[in-house]
């Protein structure tokens, strides 16, 4: 059998513990209806982390046996330690992946790794979703037809401030007129991101099958089995390959 | 007559007050060499910035008058203040043009905007470089032809921790044996980013008029006459565009 | 006063002979719609071809003339020369901008240049379509806001059988539930490529200012001022630029 | 354990039946080379095929139970029928994957899968090559280094007519002062390309054992699990998704 993949689910987890709605769909916070969803599946080895946690549960010894994170935010984006996103940012630099979720588009780390706004049009009105799949061929959409829907969502609309994705998978269709480009991949150094739009707090999204299952597709799309310890190394190779003609 | 495209050459100017080499080869600093080029076409309004001015020289007011920034630096990023990398990046995400030039990989704002982390190997061993031409039909290459020489440049070799470009259009061949992508160009929100490789200090590769003229060529290529004035601004969207159907 | 850049509006010209609305909507033809509009603006010279031409207006001679060639077609594809299609691909290889509309997806020549299926899902229903411009900063937006709508049109779904695109520049949302990537550009050879996908016949859709704005940019922005007459050649260097030490 | 991925070792098999070098170096053929080290290898099944067999070996009944298909060729790319070429395209467009080495980059097949010219420069004189790997986290380039080398080959040079690739994986530099994107990679449909460079027929390439784990490499890549039957399907979808307003 092979080695599980080791998987963080991160959670700001406030709105669970103060809005009442959010609460009662969430109990426990969003990110143990993630980890128990992956927890179901072979394959995976799923803990937790929370923002109020010590170094928000993401220290160098936890980043260090880490293959994938993922990442949900909203009102606390400015809470969360420059130092720990460095150190994010380096471990996905050395290969670790990195599935951010809905609001975490504005959260620090991945606009650090995107280097562009991760700015959007937005409404939340309930209306409905349709996530279609434009990448059929990619791991992160098998199981998944031709599109899914989500009966009511907040709306994310374009255009959405990204660097061109090294691949476009889903486009969203809304309701209320607007389209999006819902899950999005690219490659960072040694490691993967992907961006997956849905998640909002107030509605039901993390028990939806669909939705889970793109999510765990993507931890395993992300897993990369060589990590780079230091992916900033910037070595001096004194001696030439070749013997230099030049004289100098 | 069309209007000017401001241009900004920035330069740490360091090495050539303190270095008896470099300060032989740009008595004036590298930024005037490249400045007096680009002045002596038409098309151009040039003036320059340097580290030690107030401000780097980069004040929000000089900022909003810039279409494009030319960024030389080395021995000094960590003195770049964070606060005007905070600028600069929202300057080209909302439409102004960045060429940074060599050592300047590894530049606060190339990092910002590239989210890796721009390392690569190196050597100065002053061999020989070939820049070859792989993107013909950009108006990056235009006046230059299949590829051109350096006879004496420092080697930086792969792998370069960049995310993949949008286009890659010089790759370099080195004499002691690597590999280079010396060309490399992405759009970033409204901006457009040029990474150049060549420009060591200690050679006069400022003075080469293929480098000149691939400069300039960038110069006009990253112009958008289109800027946004906050490119992270994320407007909530009311009124749907089409009337909600769902029964909230 | 800048050389204009030489157009030609090609049309399969045949619903407009036998389809009564079709024929009422477009007396002259779809071409002559289009490139009306591109007559009345500065900096183009343009002219049309059609399929029942001699060479469907395309020789040797025409193409050697033409910057940039817009297509439409619909249920004649078959019926284009594959000698045609050999010259308008070598050309477009060469640096000749091409802009495929709306049915044209499935042309010999765009499949011919994307080397995929280009397939896609349809349905003639008379529904209300709204671009949404994704890419702001590009020139083939400029003078567009944030999208536009387009009041009864056949809605064209994904996935859409082409490579990812360099730069994804529309995506539409219909009225139906779909949504499509209507607008995207690719660089091929010396020469750019634009599918833009509004255009159905029985509608009034090149009357649409913004339509007829979109093409007008797409041929300023595919217009190449450096071709090259042989794309294929694939010269023998026998002389190394560097001398070999490898002892054969 | 894992169904075997099926490999089908596609050989023009021409110059080792006249040239004496050649069938010396390889008295069966380059595809018995190949096809010797990849069933050394658990979890492939592999087989050949030739030019001169009926339908070049590649029937309708073949194609369908291949998973990946490498493909070398040199002298007779136009003796390809183009039914086979048809056939071989749709398979790909349906998620077989295709491997082409060297001088396949002129075969029928590439160059309908790119849409491009596939030219490059040329020489024969035995000089050295070193692969750099620009992307050590693909799958392709696992267990090879930062480089490896071959001591004597063809040189080909840029630029190379192709589409920019989805993902460039090696850059060759090469004795003689050229430079070469020998590895790249592109989603074609439901399947992948690989384009790699080694293989030239007078050198025993395909004995060095990074040359042979490359090609290992981009056959589990390549595999694609999720085959689509007719990938140029383009469903009318009559009935929407959601109710239409408009009034038609």
């Amino acid at each position: 059998m092979n080695t599980p993949i080791r998987v963080v689910v991160w959670n700001e987890f406030r709105h669970e513990q103060t809005h009442p709605v959010v609460k009662e769909l969430y109990p426990d916070g969003m990110h143990q209806a993630i980890a128990k969803s992956l927890s179901s599946q072979e394959g995976f080895s799923v803990s937790t982390a929370t923002l109020d946690e010590p170094e928000h549960g993401l220290t160098e010894a936890r980043i260090a046996e880490t293959d994938a994170l993922i990442w949900w935010a909203h009102i606390a984006h400015h809470e969360v330690n420059d130092e720990v996103v460095d150190r994010v940012q380096k471990a996905v630099l050395g290969g670790m992946g990195l599935i951010v979720l809905h609001s975490g588009h504005f959260s620090k780390i991945f606009k650090r790794l995107m280097g562009t706004s991760c700015a959007l049009k937005w409404r939340e009105a309930g209306e409905k979703e349709r996530l279609w799949n434009v990448a059929p061929f990619h791991p992160i959409t098998q199981g998944i037809g031709d599109y899914f829907e989500l009966p009511q969502t907040e709306m994310y609309g374009e255009p959405f401030g990204i660097p061109e994705p090294d691949q476009t998978i889903f486009l969203s269709w809304f309701e209320g007129g607007e389209v999006f480009r819902s899950g999005c991949a690219w490659q960072r150094g040694q490691g993967k991101v992907f961006y997956f739009r849905p998640g909002h707090e107030t509605y039901p999204i993390y028990y939806n099958e669909n939705v889970l299952r793109v999510i765990a597709n993507a931890v395993r799309w992300a897993y990369q089995p060589v990590k780079i310890a230091d992916p900033s190394a910037c070595p001096n190779i004194k001696t030439p390959l070749e013997p230099l003609k030049t004289d100098k």
